[in-house]
Parts: structure tokens; sequence; C-alpha cells
């Protein structure tokens, strides 16, 4: 009898494979789900299903676009002489509001952890250092996550850049804005030490 | 230039219209889902669309089901004198997990709320009263919600049943099993005392 409540049931199972998403979650979406409009579920289902049909990468920097070159790479006010390296779309996002950064971007899709299976020709490395050989720039920022892959990610790629005779930086770590000494990690706190500045 | 990153945007959008979703998990799960592969992307929008457009009410209880009659009421083995009625249909669920109660359900779908603009004449009451007015139920339990609308709600439940000569029973409230007397909120201590047992 249980079949019968098969279409709820293979929601709540998809919605459960989506990050975060656990079993209560996932039963709660179903329900409002079914509870809402039907042209809102339709537009539900369309954005997702346009989202993926109509987003690929872009050519010069992988990042996410509906175009062959992303709305960043195509502006013309952008500085061409620096790449911000970083390791997901979201980054670039998370970056871009801050509205401070006026160069380009390399998205490359993960950070290298041989224990994740994931390795540097699984990334776009291959895309940026032929990008870098074509093209003039003069800094590459490395802003991967400050976490064991990203680390290893940014000395992994300053070792291939910096014999092209590129500037390579790393985005300081230290203690967040409004955060607190006390309860800060003891490398956190090092980074910010080893990274302060004369005021 | 912004207008290009509309399909990602659009789905984000979407995403945040859902309850307990943010902007950042709506960003986050909208750059998930272009990640995850093609035919389980279908997937996922075929569940949303099917569950929507196959999901009823049942004609006895009206919780959700893809037939006339939800497997629940269509099952033999059920005790048709007595009815569980519950808020929504989530709560069916949970009570089903228990595998304890044998009777049957009723779906308010919401609990009665002036201030939420939700009146008793937008819930299922009149179809739980023709129910209980055609059949032979014996005992009606109130599982509503122990907060302000559901206790206001199984008041306005008792006054309308009794009179029909049908038991109207409330569920237990009290201390949760694995809770801890001294955070429980005074009216839960009170409800706990009111509601206690000889050993």
């Amino acid at each position: 009898m249980q079949a019968k409540e098969n279409a709820i049931s293979k929601l709540i199972q998809q919605l459960e494979k989506l990050p975060g998403i656990g079993q209560k979650t996932a039963q709660r979406l179903a329900f409002y789900i079914i509870n809402m409009k039907n042209e809102d579920v339709k537009a539900l289902a369309e954005a997702i299903l346009s989202a993926k049909n109509s987003t690929k990468l872009c050519k010069i920097c992988c990042n996410f676009t509906e175009d062959d070159i992303c709305h960043i790479c195509s502006d013309d006010k952008r500085d061409r002489s620096i790449i911000c390296v970083v390791e997901e779309p979201q980054d670039v996002v998370a970056l871009e509001k801050v509205k401070e950064y006026k160069g380009l971007y390399h998205v490359l899709h993960g950070a290298i952890s041989p224990l994740k299976g994931k390795y540097p020709e699984q990334l776009t490395i291959d895309v940026l250092l032929k990008r870098l050989a074509d093209t003039n720039v003069k800094e590459v920022i490395i802003a991967t996550n400050p976490d064991v892959d990203g680390e290893a990610t940014a000395s992994y790629l300053a070792r291939l850049i910096k014999p092209m005779g590129i500037k390579v930086t790393r985005i300081a770590r230290g203690i967040p804005v409004g955060g607190d000494i006390e309860y800060a990690d003891e490398v956190t706190i090092l980074k910010a030490i080893e990274g302060r500045k004369e005021i």
C-alpha cells in the first residue's frame, strides 16, 4: 500500500540528495511544495532545468555563465593585469560583493585533495597556465580557502606560476573582523602575528 | 551585464521562497544543482512536478494521497471506531512512525488562528463533522500541536463533537522523554503535574 504514496516519497528522496538537507527538512520541503500554487511549482521546476541547461563555463575564467565569456571577463573596465584564483563560483560572488577588487578571476572548481580523489588535472589549472602564458598578467592572487586543501593548492600553483615571472600573492589569514582573539585557534593567531603590519 | 547571469539568479530566487532556505543556502543549492549530472537535475525537476500534480486530498481523511482514498483509510486492518485529528500531513507521518496507533486520521490542514487569518471554515472541519455524523466513531483523539492555535482548535472541536455523543480526548502534554525538568517551561510543568498518573 505504501507504494501509493510514491510521488511524495520520490520527491523527498530527491530533495535529500541536496547538501545540508536531511530527511526531516526534505519532508517539510516536499509538503510545502505540494501546498504551493501550481504556477509556483512550475516556476521552481523550470528554474532548476533552465539554470542547469543554460549554464556553461566561461572560456576564459571557467566561472559559470550563460554566454561563451562571462560578464566579468567581458567587462572593459576590469583590470586585466591581475587574476584572483578561487576554488568555487560562489567565492567569486562573495568577493564581488565587497566591490573593491577590480581584476579578473579564475575558478578552479575545487582544491587539490588526494584524500578526496581530487588531483590537479581535475581542476582548471591547465586553462589558467595557458591563460597566463598567452596574456600579460602581472599578479596572481591565490584566494583558495585557508584550510589544508586550499593551502596545498596555493603552494602547488605558486610553484608553477612563479617561474613564469609573475608575482604570486596569497590572501591574508588572521583574526576575522568582529572576531575574538580569545576564541581564535592557534594557527589563526600565528598567521595573524606573522601577517602583522605597522600602523 | 548582470542580466547575463539570469538563470542562476532566477533559480536562487525560486529556492529562497522555500521555508527555512535563506539567501546563502539558496545560492549553495543553486550552484550544487548546476554541478549535478544532467539526469539527476531532470529527476529532481520531474519529482517536484509529479508530486504536485499527482497528489490530492483523500476524500475521507483529507490527507495527501495519489488515489481517491488514502492507503490508511483503505486499509481493512485499521480500527474505524477511532479518529486522530492532526493539523498537517507530516503529523500523520510522525504518528505512523511510532507504529502503535491503529485507528484512522483526519487532517485539518492548519489550526484556527484569527491572527494569521486562519478561520474554522478554511480547515477541513466540515468534512470531519460530516464523517462523524455518517460513521460509527467512538473516540476522537485531538492531536493538534500543544501551542496557542492548537489548543484553541482542540477546544473548538471538542465543543462541536462532544454533543454528538462521541468521546473526545486530547494527547498528553508533559515533559518530553529524555527532557530535563530543570529546563522545562512553567506551562509544560503544570501540564505534567495535572496529567500525572499513579504508578
